[in-house]
């Protein structure tokens, strides 16, 4: 198979229907979105089908059982996926919002609206919710997308996408706006991440690995996503008790996802008190404490924390903890090791809490909350595609708005320039 | 010279001084813009003096007019540079601007800033005024700057930021937020280009050469500017007086920029009371015309237009033009072959109008007005770093708010996620 033919032809006929989709009204939109719904609630068993194939492989590969996890899907997760699509559908559609208008002295009447950004590529690993995540998201925003799922998932995310694809159509979706890889081959995201000037943007939801290669090799723009190394820092002033349902929150609520806290930093003054408290608080979450020489001249219940354990998101249940000298050494720690996603103080001042807020380089910054509130459900935005890590675009939980561009429309009545 | 290490230490040095830069306040950052503009003027004589080799040498090497036009330097030249960071002192600072704010059901307050993008690379072609326009902006932005020029007019980039680093580090400006590339070698741009983690963002000012190659190469996230292939369309109900005057200020007024029309596209309706009259204005502007046949068939002045003349940026008083058939297209045909940049349609039309300006896929599109007005002054931003193309970050004219991005600040009490 000619790998290349294929993507591109995939990649054409995405952006074709891009043009269509791009001015398509909303409640079109609305109304294929409720159709895929209902389909993947009413064929249910063809996808528990193909994903029971998938999990028979993977065990027969040895896959952990955090990965089947991640792959397995029932009945619940069909109807979560399908009522996923439905929100989508409620939530405000995005094109055509304004956000800024002005007349200039010569009269041009100028204003700006979001439009789609065209064609999204969307490279994800284990999770088959994506593919329905992902295409309710993009369509809703007026974009074609093209889907590129892990192989271990392959038949679950294919019988997923087609019934996606024929609902969608059925409804009003411009064809070729649902593109679904079904190459496993490697090859094909190398394809895909130089398919410039057809692609306007690729998205990877997944592992460091999977992120970091396509942000080095694509050509297409990429917005990174999702990796976290999330610090609270504990300050002097901190309530200790608030601190301790922070870090336990933050760290055992669901270690394996990226808001999760990765190091806590404390300030020397309140070591000796905090820590003792801490290492109780996590040993009752079996949490593993990796600490810096301080933290195990306080108690034994420390492992000697090395270099590399500052820069690791453990995803498990692992913390790195040192002990600061003041807030400067936190804040210079933080944008030294943190990956841009999420960071939290514990503290009773509010200067440090403005300092905090200002200088740590991060897309949110917490004050006596757990990082664990980065989402776009939780700020507010009824969806979320992921969470960028980058400065450029967009920054945070990335909603439906995330998934727009800007356009300026001028009103003129012949004026030309002097 | 290790060219990598010294374009690493200038990027290690920004990114430190970007962490103070980021959080100065916005009198500090004022004065030394006003010391900044001071200074070109006092020390002129040094500019020019500068300026005059880098000229004798372009002499020598035989570059065009245009070229050495765009190089060279007077007093009334640096007294704009001078001005332009004035007024970029005047204009209100974008970090810390607030665009979104809420609180949560569960009493966590959110809200967004701007914040700057860290450091910022800069590279560009022959105009040395780019120079003072870009370092001003950078720094205003909370930005720390890399500036890499071309090489014609090293000697006068050297004088201008240096004397420009000089008075900015000496009114409060962060030793190191603003980087001047020395190096000629091409190789220190593709050093630049792959400096990821360390510079932020890369915005290419130039030609298409410049911006295909860095777009291709770069590993750091580039956006890509000024590349125009722009449009006028003459509808079957256009006023055919104004779409001459728009027509002519169009292609006329400054051939060279980007915003120049490059295309004018003629409903076949009106095709042949049109065209001898669009002929005889562009021939007393001695504007060449290139046509497709339906226009030869009408007037001998056109040569034929040949397939690539659709998507050629002539930036000269070269004019292609095609008849068709309809708004259909005239937006297909636009779609196919222009660069994202500046649009427009001439008609008394409201739904061709409304048609034009939602199909059409560029960052701005215009009604009844000249391309040429695609510009942050004209737009009422003050000022502009460039105008972009792509769809990603930024698009149409960017002003001081494209060079931030922007924080989720979030106050809470000790809320938990459950």
């Amino acid at each position: 198979m000619d790998i290349e033919a294929v993507m591109r032809t995939k990649a054409e006929e995405a952006r074709k229907a891009s043009r269509k989709l791009g001015v398509l009204s909303t409640s079109v939109k609305n109304k294929a979105l409720m159709a895929m719904a209902d389909v993947l609630e009413k064929r249910s068993a063809m996808i528990l089908a193909a994903n029971e194939q998938d999990l028979e492989d993977a065990r027969q590969k040895g896959l952990k059982r955090s990965y089947l996890d991640r792959l397995m899907l029932n009945e619940t997760r069909i109807r979560q996926m399908a009522e996923g699509l439905r929100q989508t559908a409620a939530l405000p559609d995005p094109v055509c919002q304004g956000n800024y208008s002005t007349i200039r002295p010569n009269g041009l009447e100028i204003r700006r609206v979001r439009v789609p950004l065209g064609v999204i590529g969307i490279i994800y690993e284990a999770r088959p919710n994506v593919t329905a995540d992902a295409a309710g998201l993009c369509l809703k925003s007026g974009n074609a997308v093209i889907l590129r799922g892990g192989s271990e998932a392959i038949r679950s995310n294919t019988a997923i996408s087609s019934l996606l694809a024929q609902a969608a159509y059925e409804n009003g979706i411009p064809e070729g706006a649902l593109q679904f890889v079904e190459i496993t081959d490697r090859a094909a995201v190398d394809v895909m991440t130089h398919l410039s000037g057809l692609l306007d943007v690729i998205i990877p939801r997944g592992g460091a690995g999977l992120i970091n290669h396509i942000v080095k090799n694509s050509s297409v723009p990429v917005i990174q996503t999702g990796t976290g190394v999330c610090h609270t820092f504990v300050d002097d002033s901190a309530d200790q008790d608030m601190a301790i349902r922070i870090a336990v929150n933050a760290k055992t609520s669901h270690p394996s996802v990226c808001n999760a806290m990765e190091t806590l930093l404390v300030h020397e003054a309140v070591a000796d008190e905090f820590l003792p408290k801490l290492v109780e608080a996590m040993q009752a979450k079996k949490v593993e404490l990796r600490g810096c020489a301080s933290c195990q001249a306080i108690s034994e219940a420390f492992l000697p924390a090395a270099e590399e354990d500052w820069s690791t998101e453990y995803g498990d249940l692992i913390l790195s903890v040192k002990v600061v000298r003041d807030i400067d050494e936190a804040i210079a720690h933080i944008n030294q090791y943190n990956t841009g996603h999420s960071e939290s103080i514990v503290t009773r001042n509010l200067t440090n809490a403005h300092r905090f807020q200002r200088e740590v380089d991060a897309s949110a910054v917490y004050v006596n909350a757990s990082t664990r509130f980065t989402d776009g459900f939780e700020f507010g935005f009824g969806a979320e595609i992921g969470i960028s890590t980058q400065k450029l675009h967009a920054r945070g939980p990335m909603g439906l708005e995330e998934l727009t561009s800007m356009k300026y429309l001028i009103y003129g009545e012949g004026q030309i320039r002097e």
